[in-house]
């Protein structure tokens, strides 16, 4: 089987990613980024890796050139996944390992004998402080100041590349087949956690057998395809945590599912209701519906975030009169991480181009109801967008029988 | 059902904490402090939430006054968690829901009106850069520098309660529940994922089960008891990733297994073998347990953590003569995250308590054959250690039939 038939990023594409960051740093004037955030470090590299308290770094010039800093421990790894980039920087252990230095001072020095006196920036001023890691900042160690140039390559990360493009088209299919077997099992009785997980073991297991070698895990956490759900008026808070109980007749589901291929998510969510719905349900039901076909038509390039989050939010005033219930913006950009920069709301002005990907997902909250929200994962094409996560929408396909 | 005997920190406690880091502060002469890490503000307030790019800070004073900063979304939430808590200041959105100002100068807005002219501390300056976040630091917005607070709070974290210990203890039962499920579960032709998540899958349906009301859940993600695994000579990096193939005679396993339970983890860790062992594999599989037996009798109060590595790298070195397959330190405290600081390694001199709690995990990595490592939880007792995992440690016990 070729590497091209594998279901993620090339080298090639990694080395442009770094090639059209460092035109970036000579374009700003800048000489040298230093990259901690682990999702960035494997967004420039491929080099996906468990993220703890011991801390890697990238450092990249405005020529092209790499240099990453890890713990020994990674050494092996990094050189299976990243064979075409240079040995790295290494260091014993964090904090130290016997060595009596604190491994950021390995990257410090490096610097210091080859990039004296250039101007350095860095996407945070130091390893982040991730699972008791303490650490001084870049700067101190440096003993001047480090230009903040985490826009510099998040911004490259906004706009998705076809090969993104397809591997989050792939994610949704199978958020989409969990969704799907989570549905056909949820019943009265049952519980979230365990139904849900269930599903989601079984689109795992499907996933597995449909793409076998073309799937190349990324993670050594979680599943290639998840759903979630919650229920009763839990669902009246956006962000509601499990309740540990049956799910009942007359219940309000939320729900989440999502596909991870090549590291990249999609999302979608479904609002559902077990048993005969009521009217109240079924009007808000409707709104919420109104709500996300109006982010859905509001969503083409070369407008800004912020218009797409005006005509939303017009649309819930004007025509629904439902303001008082809103709780969030529309969506919000994602990829390697489920939620990215930028956002559909009225203070972000980023302006859309063919290639982002957003969620569309305009919640209506009724205290003491519940939440009503459906998320879908929709790509910015030329002319408009198009929707890559395909479950139906619909109240008659979204009942759980009681 | 009374509220004592849910398996959560009680409110008491909670303020408890607030009350110890007041103390510290008065005794650092520092007046405020600000909290942005998600767990830290969890730990001092018993909100968990579902951390994202929208900010969420808490504002401790000397006097113990307590102000929470949230996002409208969160609001219910909160109340509803921490009712014994003030009315939290909040905003409308991030990037800014309409307001046209950044979340954190409502923050910073707060510090001027209420504390202007104090001495302030905080634990990142600013909100750290999750999920697509930016914003100003701290700093900068209140135009004056910042101490460095984090060791403040996560020192207090390093020595549990009664409580926090009860919990752990849990979570060690439902670890070693979980493992065993798996254990079973494995044979020759499984896929990795697909048996360890029904192993975490079956175990929490048994959980929930057993404990029913007395389970608090304290997130949306993941599952309260979980099992992985790696297999084959990715066992041979430390934090190798998934291989998606199925186990084969001759493997060696090297698994892990958690509960979660009240928000506080366990850690076990098993290093197996399927068919037969090799000479050469029950060569090393004995040495890493006399490895670990050394970690274990190390662990006393009293000691430095460096102590403790010192002498389970004395041991590795005068009487196995295995220095050069040793990849990382001894272990590592935990509660809360996987990884929490002090870890046990000869760069860190924290003195070790009662009531720490760590994992002995020294490991021996040979190139080429396999991984060898088990982990347990362990707490510090007034005169020793304690061993919380319970599952076998033994090789007889740890063999899969081929």
């Amino acid at each position: 089987m070729t590497v091209s038939t594998r279901l993620e990023i090339s080298r090639a594409e990694h080395a442009q990613r770094r090639a059209r960051l460092a035109e970036r740093l000579d374009a700003q004037e800048l000489d040298v980024i230093c990259v901690f955030g682990p999702v960035r470090v494997a967004y420039l590299t491929g080099f996906h890796f468990a993220a703890t308290e011991r801390p890697v770094g990238l450092v990249l010039t405005d020529a092209g050139d790499v240099t990453v800093l890890l713990p020994e421990l990674e050494g092996d790894h990094f050189a299976h996944q990243c064979p075409d980039l240079p040995s790295p920087l290494t260091y014993p252990e964090y904090p130290g390992g016997g060595s009596g230095r604190h491994p950021l001072t390995v990257l410090a020095d490096h610097l210091r004998a080859h990039h004296s006196g250039r101007r350095v920036a860095a996407d945070h001023d130091g390893y982040e402080n991730r699972w008791g890691y303490r650490g001084p900042a870049l700067s101190a160690l440096l003993g001047h100041a480090v230009v903040d140039g985490l826009a510099l390559i998040d911004d490259l990360r906004m706009v998705k590349s076809p090969a993104e493009i397809d591997l989050i088209r792939e994610a949704c299919r199978w958020g989409d087949h969990a969704h799907r077997l989570m549905q056909e099992a949820i019943a009265p009785g049952v519980n979230e956690l365990v139904v849900s997980h269930g599903a989601s073991l079984q689109a795992t297991r499907d996933l597995l057998e449909t793409l076998g070698e073309r799937y190349v895990p990324k993670t050594r956490e979680g599943l290639p395809a998840n759903t979630m759900f919650i229920s009763g008026t839990n669902t009246a808070h956006p962000h509601g945590l499990h309740r540990n109980a049956g799910v009942q007749p007359g219940d309000v589901l939320v729900t989440g599912a999502y596909g991870v291929v090549g590291g990249y998510e999609s999302e979608l969510e479904r609002t559902m209701h077990v048993g005969d719905p009521t009217p109240d349900f079924e009007r808000y039901f409707a709104a919420m519906l109104g709500a996300q076909d109006a982010g859905l038509a509001a969503l083409r390039p070369g407008r800004t975030c912020a218009q797409v989050e005006a005509d939303v939010r017009g649309f819930i005033e004007d025509t629904l009169d439902l303001t008082r219930l809103v709780r969030h913006h529309t969506g919000h950009a994602f990829g390697l991480e489920g939620h990215e920069h930028p956002f559909l709301d009225l203070d972000d002005h980023t302006v859309i181009e063919p290639g982002m990907i957003f969620s569309i997902e305009p919640g209506l909250y009724v205290p003491g109801l519940a939440g009503f929200r459906h998320s879908d994962t929709v790509v910015v094409t030329a002319d408009g967008s198009e929707r890559l996560s395909l479950y139906p929408r619909g109240l008659v396909d979204l009942i759980i029988p009681a």
